[in-house]
């Protein structure tokens, strides 16, 4: 279920797919499906299209926040297809940020293939093959220059039919050393963004550790933050989502970012951080099933999808870290979460 | 079919995957795989443990041509678990290499699980599960750190039952910059081996091409060698791979090497090496059956399986090759491989 949302962002960027089944929420509630568009004052269509121009809105004050800090400035690429729209805006070597990416993407208006329409109608919805659907996401990943400072993901989105429509979203760090009231502070403004909006932040919290895993090492990415799925679009939960992304840059660029950005580090401190970030990649291509069902579509557009992937990568065999060093701290913690807010 | 020979080679890394299909042959011709003990002099029993001493004499000796010329030293890494064992050799911040893996790794007895058994059993052999087998491989990946001389990967293989066994190997380079004659010279040495022992070079080089390429990207990891799985084990074949083995220090070391490690390269060169190399990782972890399986078993030896990763990695979005330049040779070359030799 959470899978399927990272997903269904890749699947915006690539709207040819065919093979790739949707993401549809699960029929466990199904009354909660079928009411979403209906219990709404506004249509699902004013909705996407609230939800387009509140992504662009907010995409260019992110890019706003960073350039005024940064001594780099974003490229902007966009790119369109039959079927779809975007834009890519990438910074490379700033001073804060290494390499990162602030993204736009957006499938006006595709229909669902037999396999798609299937999968929905098995969850409840009657819908046949053809049926029109509609996407959009922003997202972000910011790779910091200073091992000090985390990695930062987020994103928000939407998927359409005709009569419901659903929201996601999420924000998290990947730290390469831990400063624990940081994370503490991350976790809470976020907290108070799910209480403020009747969301279970708890739920959210634990969904964000579960997926960004790595089974093979048996440890989480990073430190987590949130991540939601299945939402059905309302005012309520357009307003959690939009003040979700607005939350983004305060909790990191404003906070960690102004605050760390200074701090000398070591070259081994800087080795680390090569190394950790070999693991973000891993998780990026050998279990992100969004990046995986993405590049697997006919003509995909790799670089939009690849984009992600950190800007220098170290990989030694078999490194371990010193006992009661603070790279051993973060390693604990990584395998297994704390509660943090 | 191919693939199914570096899932092997992983699996034998992993002893204790139990959803995995282990590498069978295929059952066209039957008559070929029954014939492949009964054919010959040797047991099956005395064979596997004529290609154990061979791989483990074969690994020394490359580790010492090697180190003939190293500033680096090999690791040494045995290591083992109920059901197999190994010998990770590992070399790092060479002046030559600067990162690479000799590894030998063996199962001893292991018994076939229900799903093993019944692949095997629609392919032709009679066995039931439980039924014992074994496996061993020898396995090479050295990244250079001039971007003047490629990247070298090789292997040879065995799969034992109790009364039949196959081996498989192949060699293949992932070069940055082309130097034809080097090509040539390589595939040349491959073309006359195969040729010697009776064998298919001109199907062994589509075998390896069709293996190690990124669907995604459109394009061949590397301008290839020679690849290939199911030849049932005989005097003939064993000498074959002993001989194949044998070669691949002859066709790079003592060649490519020796003449391109002293020549100085530009910063733009080396770029361009740490970019390519992050297509060397993405296939690895993206579609290499046997990285992905080996992964997913209970207990990996993750780091034995990610040996292969190159040492240090460069991503950069949307890298684009200038028109006439040796790099976007290259790249066409990748996209349509030649026929060398």
């Amino acid at each position: 279920m959470v899978r399927s949302s990272l997903i269904t962002l890749i699947l915006l960027l690539n709207p040819l797919v065919t093979s790739f089944r949707p993401h549809i929420p699960p029929p466990n509630p199904p009354t909660k499906l079928r009411s979403s568009a209906s219990a709404t004052a506004f249509s699902v269509d004013d909705a996407f299209h609230n939800f387009v121009t509140m992504i662009e809105r907010v995409q260019q004050d992110i890019i706003a926040s960073i350039e005024e800090r940064e001594t780099a400035k974003f490229s902007d690429d966009p790119w369109s297809t039959n079927l779809s729209q975007g834009r890519t805006r990438v910074i490379e070597g700033g001073s804060i940020i290494e390499k990162g990416a602030v993204s736009v993407s957006v499938v006006e208006r595709s229909t669902l293939s037999p396999a798609r329409a299937e999968t929905i109608s098995a969850r409840g919805i009657e819908v046949k093959e053809g049926a029109e659907y509609c996407a959009a996401a922003l997202s972000l990943v910011l790779h910091t220059r200073s091992p000090l400072i985390p990695t930062f993901r987020s994103d928000i989105r939407v998927f359409c039919l005709k009569e419901a429509a659903w929201v996601g979203g999420g924000a998290d760090l990947t730290p390469y050393y831990l400063f624990d009231e940081d994370v503490k502070e991350f976790h809470g403004k976020y907290k108070d963004l799910c209480e403020r909006h009747g969301q279970n932040y708890e739920e959210y919290k634990k969904v964000c550790d579960d997926y960004f895993y790595i089974p093979a090492r048996k440890e989480h990415r990073g430190v987590g933050g949130i991540f939601f799925d299945d939402l059905p679009l309302t005012p309520v939960s357009f307003s959690f989502v939009e003040q979700l992304a607005e939350l983004w840059m305060p909790s990191w660029l404003d906070t960690i970012c102004d605050k760390r950005m200074n701090d000398e580090y070591t070259e081994a401190q800087r080795d680390w951080q090569l190394i950790r970030r070999g693991r973000y990649l891993e998780f990026n291509l050998l279990y992100d099933r969004g990046v995986r069902f993405g590049l697997a579509t006919e003509n995909p557009r790799v670089e939009g999808i690849l984009v992600s992937a950190p800007p220098l990568i170290k990989w030694t065999y078999n490194h371990k870290v010193e006992t009661g060093s603070e790279e051993e701290r973060l390693q604990k913690i990584l395998e297994s979460p704390l509660a943090w807010a």
